[in-house]
């Protein structure tokens, strides 16, 4: 086995790579880089990714950073890769280059800011900042309309009006499912108003299981922490530590 | 001729749509989209981008939004590009994703956070944020030492040790460039330290000329009404007013 990805599934666009490789069949060793524990930081991982971010790939002597390059470059690479994930074709495929170009000033972008200023500060010391949040909250409802509007238009589940999912599914799905982290009511607020795009996320949920469920089972796990946490008037303890960590450091 | 390009040269991923363009002796025909009259809302422009942003193409019935959407489309789709610019080798175009993903949270978050807040709000009727100016001046300096550190690494003059430019080059410069309307003063303080950056920029400049100095003449007209604009003590005029809504509503 030569592929080696190094990634913490608590990170968003680490889950989307790792989900890749899984539904496609493509064989590789996952190396856990601890978020929580700046397993990023060490002298061993900036030999693999000098910009101290997960997720990262090694294929041989090759190495590569950035998701969204990681998943181009298996679907272009590895064979067996059906082409609905990463069209062959220039004018599909430029679509989706399109959705992903987007996704990192937009529903990134929000998602993060909301996430972290509404719910996960407090471990990493900082207060929580409504101001912050409410800035973050505003970019990430007008991107899920624009993914309901622009990006989900077409006869098809997926988007770009597609019958079948592709890398983008992958990826904005992965950023969306970070907000199981926050407060229940909070996430159903922000999500209710889309209800295209939760018919999307359930369509791509149930396209790539089993391994969507496994992959994300940290995710939920963590979920559980912090709202045992929350009911307990906490919110600083090792759970929200370690997925703070892990939204704030990780990288598309 | 059927390749349109919408774009506003005071937007920097429109110059580098443009610029690659004339570089590869594309023939198409520049549709200006005037953003300091929100012509970016138009019925009509909104048929071609529904989201709202330059740049944006039409190539015969094909539209597609995102400047490096854009110029991989280009670089792919049309003959007579030369391979540096994209090249067909899928590691080599994996590392031009990696740049180009990597500059929407950095290098361009940081660029325009510090250029709005710093020079161009009160052209908006807001208040200059000297917080959050020091906060994109922090992610812009930042994005400069990695540029320096990790993507001019290697004998090659240009981003990845290259012998010639890619379509990064051009994505990066451009977005830099933006920085000719802040005040000299502090132009030259955050890039001063950065001595193999303002080289690669030069050699970039060098490489592209005259094409470079033509699309950035605009630029440049604008740079000396704003600094006429600050000798007098004023700052909201119309061109402060039209860059400022330019950087505010243009998009990668």
């Amino acid at each position: 086995m030569s592929l080696k990805v190094y990634a913490d599934r608590m990170s968003q666009p680490s889950r989307a790579v790792i989900l890749f490789c899984k539904l496609n069949g493509i064989d590789f060793e996952e190396i856990k880089i601890d978020l929580s524990k700046r397993q990023q930081l060490t002298r061993e991982f900036r030999d693999i990714n000098p910009l101290k971010k997960v997720p990262a790939i090694q294929d041989g002597r090759f190495k590569l950073s950035e998701s969204h390059a990681i998943l181009i470059y298996l679907a272009s690479l590895y064979p067996g890769v059906a082409d609905h994930w990463y069209p062959a074709d220039v004018s599909k495929s430029a679509k989706i280059h399109s959705v992903l170009d987007w996704h990192h000033s937009n529903l990134r972008h929000g998602a993060v800011t909301y996430v972290l200023n509404s719910a996960l500060a407090p471990a990493l010391g900082l207060p929580l900042n409504p101001e912050a949040a409410a800035e973050g909250e505003k970019l990430l409802s007008a991107s899920l309309a624009e993914i309901e509007s622009v990006w989900l238009k077409g006869k098809g589940r997926f988007l770009l009006g597609s019958l079948q999912p592709s890398i983008a599914d992958l990826s904005l799905v992965c950023e969306i499912m970070q907000l199981e982290v926050v407060d229940d009511k909070d996430r159903e607020r922000i999500l209710a108003p889309h209800q295209r795009v939760l018919k999307w996320i359930d369509d791509t949920k149930a396209a790539t299981r089993p391994h969507f469920d496994e992959v994300h089972s940290v995710l939920f796990k963590v979920k559980e922490k912090l709202k045992k946490l929350r009911s307990q008037g906490g919110g600083a303890g090792e759970a929200a530590e370690s997925i703070t960590k892990a939204c704030v450091r990780s990288k598309m």
